[in-house]
């Protein structure tokens, strides 16, 4: 029996309802923390969740319309870190420490959905790319008025806050990705090089906004 | 005529010896802006080279070879940019944005040899992962030298310098990676952005070591 009879002859015990969910699900499984979406095929995913081919066009159109809904997922999983930043830093910690803290425990997680971002935004389709970027874009304008917020409390203004938070996001993607191949042990190592690195970004943002200051009043 | 017929059939014109160069720029020709080495087959670049297949172990034991092959010249472009620095910054330019106007050149250079560092990082085996992170930190090595010289001709110590220059290059590839997608007449914009970026890091490196100072004093 070759691999393609399987779905047919087992058509029997299939379910004769699953959601959208069960779809994404059977899509996360299969990608695992290597694959990258355009190399999975409709009737991989409608075999691995157990269901007639034709009735993934229930949910979504085709592919591309999955691939795009697992890379939003992928987005909500990054907000999740802005969330729980506003939190945990209400409890008095510090918000970069925190936040860099749940992006490593975010891309630990199970789904391994900021994977997903990580990757299809280097070796995705035009269509994948354009949607990771939305993505990063939506995190980097949630965390350009975290930051502009954090600056007024503290007193010190800061240069060109949208550019400090794309540079913050771009350098923990980049870091993260490298730390993905990393043993967990060592991800504390990289938790100190991000914060001090991120650091280092707001103390320039902040050295910067001193000198626009003193040219304003020259 | 099927495809694979084709290089039997025209072996009458078969190249009779050609260089190990000639087969990376088979493979370069191949792979173009999109393609990641691992879709590559030999068969596909003796067919480009212009040779029997069996002439590709001439020059490399596998296609594994011929892969960090291409990965450690993306490593030289990289070393070109601190090369072409030092020799600009001679003239009095800004040592930041000189390598970052470097590195956009190399980034679009037409054997984009860049990209082949961006692409197999993330999505490479984990062979061509280990050798693209050993170019990373080979270039790495050489800006932190530079970025000590620099400090120390400006009497400025910087906190932390191998971490300074590991926060430069992840982030100049990361913003690199996404500018690769933009048209031509962006750049400019993207070299303004990381040049802004890399002085915050700067600035800020600059400062933590002031705050170390002060600390070893109390």
């Amino acid at each position: 029996m070759t691999r393609l009879d399987t779905p047919e002859t087992s058509s029997a015990s299939r379910k004769a309802t699953i959601s959208r969910d069960d779809l994404i699900a059977a899509a996360l499984r299969l990608l695992g923390p290597h694959r990258s979406i355009s190399t999975l095929s409709l009737r991989e995913v409608a075999r691995e969740a157990d269901i007639a081919p034709n009735s993934f066009y229930r949910h979504f159109r085709d592919m591309d319309a999955l691939a795009i809904a697992l890379i939003e997922l992928g987005g909500r999983s990054l907000r999740t870190i802005i969330r729980e930043a506003r939190v945990r830093v209400r409890t008095g910690r510090s918000a970069i420490r925190t936040s860099i803290e749940t992006f490593m425990e975010q891309l630990y997680a199970d789904e391994r959905l900021l994977h997903i971002l990580l990757r299809e935004g280097i070796v995705g389709s035009d269509a994948y790319k354009a949607a990771v970027e939305r993505e990063l874009r939506a995190f980097e304008d949630e965390l350009c008025i975290d930051l502009v917020r954090l600056s007024e409390a503290a007193g010190k203004p800061i240069h060109a806050p949208a550019l400090v938070a794309t540079a913050m996001t771009r350098l923990v993607f980049a870091m993260g990705a490298t730390a993905l191949d990393l043993p967990r042990e060592r991800h504390g190592e990289v938790v100190e090089q991000l914060v001090t690195m991120l650091r280092m970004i707001m103390l320039g943002a902040c050295e910067l906004a001193t000198q626009d200051d003193r040219s304003a009043v020259s």
